[in-house]
């Protein structure tokens, strides 16, 4: 087998990868995840989250470090321009989660990579958001990602990203959507 | 109007958000914008975003300074924890957005905030990107958002989440879904 022979691929533990799978098969509670992150308004549009602690492989867990991201809109939407703007976190999150995804399935089989870079971008019309049009949506009307792969034959880079978009968490989050419940205590 | 006994609410620069609406209204060509996010492979699931430029309002534009983001797996799920995943990232942008809404809906509305919080959890199965299940599906099967919001009427507080809701373009991105197209450029 290529993974006994090259069990670091791509960065990739093959071996561990593997194993992961076989004792996700054998218990498949293993694989139940819940992530999470806390919110703190700071002042107007600005505000910073916390992601730290997710509950995984039957047990709480958390990151080797709190991380916190910063978030406001720039001054050209009346903000003060303290982070990037939410919307613009979704295309990261898109661009990280299918280029994590193309690094595991290359190196499952056997797929050299050099280099993988991304570009996404997300058109938005915010007559939406600021009400000024009921038939604009508020969110994007169509994202675009544009990968540049290096490494083993085109033909099998191209099958990996497909692969990945087929297997990507945020691909299928951003394109089929997620119900999401809102509870509120207003005190 | 309270917008001009007040002009800055809640950290919010009313009298500024009224006057880019009129500004909108009288050219609907600056409300459409295209956001983007630059991303790098580091090594296995570890990767970089860069997000800077913009283009809104008629031009292109760039935040204050880039900001680079890690994103990565767990080491309970084969990576080397250098940040968050991906799929936390999309609850961060939730929580921001519905977050940065809301105190813009208030100042709007002469409501008065004194404290908001949120914490956004989102339940996945892993047998679905993992490819060990066809009937689990690869993204978030469900997310719940909890706020906790002071400052005034806790009936006012309640209706201004509702309406961050109705016009989060997060929220609706994530409930709803986008069309994304993926270009390959394999070498």
């Amino acid at each position: 087998m290529t993974t006994t022979e090259n069990p670091v691929r791509n960065g990739v533990d093959t071996a561990t990868l593997f194993a992961t799978l076989d004792a996700v098969k054998g218990n498949t509670d293993i694989a139940k995840f819940r992530y999470r992150a806390t919110n703190r308004w700071v002042s107007g549009t600005h505000n910073r989250s916390t992601i730290h602690g997710f509950y995984g492989a039957m047990q709480e867990m958390t990151h080797q470090q709190p991380w916190t991201f910063d978030a406001d809109h720039p001054a050209v939407l009346v903000g003060n321009d303290n982070g990037p703007t939410p919307v613009e976190y979704v295309l990261h999150a898109l661009a990280a989660c299918l280029t994590a995804g193309l690094a595991n399935i290359a190196a499952a089989r056997g797929v050299n990579l050099t280099e993988v870079e991304s570009t996404v971008e997300g058109d938005i019309d915010l007559l939406g958001i600021l009400g000024l049009s009921d038939r604009v949506r508020n969110g994007y009307e169509q994202i675009r990602v544009s990968f540049k792969l290096r490494g083993d034959d085109p033909e099998k880079l191209r099958r990996v990203v497909e692969q990945s978009r087929n297997r990507s968490a945020v691909f299928d989050i951003v394109t089929n959507g997620v119900p999401v419940a809102i509870e509120v205590d207003a005190g």
